[in-house]
């Protein structure tokens, strides 16, 4: 195998096993470190989060990053994992050449999947309650195209993501936009819901004809298990920044303790070791290397 | 206050702080977010970890990133925060020349503190057993030079870190490097041990003339604490690595919950919200700025 | 003088020069090297320019870079030189936000002015002959009003640079822009004109009262020299992109010499020296520091 | 083709090109528009130069810049050209772990051909008249291994760069260093010269038995021609830096003529116009893809 078929062989696995419709499930993460904690605990890919991405750097999930900064931590994410990278790609950063010029560098990274979403550039994360607009469904649909037409890989998958329900709008938009983006060239798409319960997917789910995989996000409905997903037909389920959450907490506990006892020893028997760390980034076969 | 007194400003509290010889704690982070819980829990500065940015980008800590990453995660977390921010330079990534590029480039970028080591480059992590080798004394000391001598805001701190323990060297040989480093311009020395106790960083204390502020990393002593650090007159306590630890035991117990049980739903209630993140990337304060 | 200091001198410079009126003659470039080409030629200030960055980057101009790589452009050159740089922001790479956020991050690399245009974001280059759009002028304010919001240095000049005649409009809308601008906040305004002639930048000239310092790009009205400038009362004048198209054409002859004479021995006597490359690098100060 | 073979490809043409030992002709860049220029011209590949990357950067070549910075560049001009692109990537910036990285890294963004050299980091420019030591023969070609362990592509090209003329050593100590370093795995190598004739080049072709490539700079030697090195049989003449000497000695004539005569009037006929950065920069490529 040679560096070169990174991209190839990531997304041939995705495209399968999101053509097998056996439920993928994937883990967002923010940075090498954290995609690799995904994919030891066995998840199939790994999610480049916009909004782990975005807090990463101590920024809002509002568009203030760029194709740049998203692509260096996606790189990252990439190189540290063999399982695919599914890429967040919001808008695709702008335009139609922006989505083009998203396709191009991000196959050329190796990422295997490219997510673009259905909203206004510059757009906010979809749990923010104003400002939440979508482009008109032509106009998403040349953004598609755009993509589409300079991709190289054939089994590099695109994914529309409709924000439709996230806008108010009703199950036979979200529908019908969904049939035209496939229409357009989506390999796949993302259905979004900031319901607390997975009503709008499952109604989704119902009348979509399965012409494409679907991807959910069960961030509000967190209580949508895989079982169910499968059961409704869903190909991919995102477990979008549970990780970050989770990580928030136990570094807010774990500095309060420090703070409190002005020491850490009583931390030793619970966190990580630092031979943890030296073995997740892979100290002894990068030492292995040096010969001598 | 304008943008460019940001550097000065946070050196200057540094400075001060040293100089009052009361304990300045500070805690190791690797991006904006991690910057900030460690700002948000009560600590006095920040310490831009090599270990930890290395970690993040899924390498060990032997010298694999150079300057461009690591000031590019350093400036991240001076963004992020208010409270002065300090930097592992590890070996200043080179020579002269290069440590003298690391003083220009960090100074610039609004970091407050700089901590250069004696090892050799390219450097292992001062917890690998192996091929831990030291400068001689006069070369570090012009490496110093070099560095203090493009300084351009006098209250930016040169850290000397001595590596004389790590490397088996004498209680002596740690005694005279610290003085040469002084005379040569630094402007704190950090001592470094890998003992499991704080028998090496008592003795050095012990027999310190106290003329230049030291700092240390209690992080294989950590029983070491803050009380017994201020009695024996340190100067700057680093919890180095304690918080990304934390991190990579909660996200790996988060991922297993979500394998094992095939949902999210679980976890709900033990960590963070994306309120949460929200609030912790400053949200409501971006979206101010939109106006209209 | 600090480090710190670099962006609030530049800028206070900037802002004087420009309100005395004494017309400040700047060149564009795309790096440290053609800025410093810039500087040693004598220019009051270096225009770091989209159309260069764009196309030293093999692409064209038309927003497929962002903040990120504008911003790592223009931070090298800022480090390259003393006189002021002052960058060519596009749109301010989005919407409001993403023009604070363009503010914080030129502000904190020392950029002295920041211009900022009129057009829809994607734009594209003016002289590209489709697709040109405008903002609303009130929706344009507010992106002004956003980046004058986050200032910090009270120095820092906002330029408001409007397409309106690159667009086919009006004087008349042309002068309502800048007024509404400079009203919004812009501390100078740039008018720019694709004609062939100074036409249109004299008409302006003639019917604009001064309230804010103009800006002028005279790429294709070549003609207009800066006693003409000067007249009309002109603050600055920006030889945007003449540096790279020589760089073109010398680059193309040098190459057709070597391919066509199979050796590069005839060009010795019409190149600069390695010598030159090394002076204009600095190399003799860097070796000085070494030290030793 | 996809994008995943851009590497594939370039390597197979160099490696193929090489061992036909015809000239291959190879000209100097450091971005992608001076890339753009050198396969215009009809060179056979590109060579990302350490001497231009950092000049570019207003810095002198005595290792400043990194693997980050230097494969930024080279991957930019790679995206830029479809001949291959060969790196000078100057002592693997650092160890053997370095240098192990430095394939990885260059090999992952396509580039075909990576050149390594047998100086001491941090290294000087071969030009510079002082501090020019090699590595032991031993340590260096564990380097070459180390880089070669990790290569996943059969066909990228390792070039070994002695600097044992440059460093005032015989040409036995040279041809032995060779020797040896095609035995630890170069598949090419590079002999550097700073005589004003092709004495030490040719003496040394004479007594090599070509089991591998070798590659030539003549840049102090500009008057040997690719005619003499064919009958020599070197396999590659590299152009090194005379692309960039020639720019500044355009720009300074450009800026000088603007300075003296107060307008670019004059310039106009001697420089490429806009339209011809927008046809180098596929201006017109991108447009097509906008859609709509």
């Amino acid at each position: 195998m040679t560096t070169a078929s990174y991209g190839t062989r990531g997304a041939f696995a995705l495209r399968e096993a999101l053509s097998a419709r056996r439920l993928v499930r994937v883990a967002g993460a923010h940075d090498g470190l954290s995609a690799r904690l995904a994919e030891e605990a066995g998840f199939d890919a790994v999610w480049a989060s916009g909004l782990e991405i975005s807090a990463a750097h101590g920024l809002p999930d509002v568009s203030l990053l760029g194709l740049a900064e998203y692509l260096a931590a996606g790189t990252s994410m990439r190189r540290a994992v063999t399982v695919p990278v599914v890429a967040d790609c919001d808008t695709g950063f702008g335009g139609n050449l922006n989505a083009a010029h998203t396709m191009m560098r991000y196959e050329e990274a190796g990422i295997s999947g490219i997510c673009i979403e259905d909203k206004l550039f510059p757009k906010r994360n979809s749990f923010v309650n104003s400002g939440q607009k979508l482009l008109e469904t032509a106009e998403f649909c040349q953004k598609l195209e755009a993509a589409k037409g300079v991709q190289m890989n054939p089994d590099t998958v695109l994914i529309a993501r409709t924000e439709a329900f996230i806008c108010g709008m009703s199950l036979q938009e979200a529908l019908d936009r969904c049939h035209r983006y496939v229409d357009a060239g989506a390999d796949a798409v993302l259905v979004h819901s900031k319901q607390s319960h997975s009503g709008e997917i499952l109604s989704f789910m119902e009348k979509w004809d399965d012409r494409a995989p679907v991807v959910v996000v069960p961030t509000t409905y967190s209580d949508f298990s895989e079982q169910e997903a499968r059961q409704a037909g869903v190909a991919m389920m995102i477990y979008a920044n549970q990780g970050m959450r989770a990580q928030i907490t136990a570094v807010r506990q774990t500095w309060a303790t420090v703070i409190a006892e002005g020491s850490a020893a009583s931390l030793e028997m619970r966190i990580a070791s630092v031979k943890d760390v030296f073995a997740i980034s892979g100290m002894d076969e990068w030492l292995e290397r040096a010969g001598g």
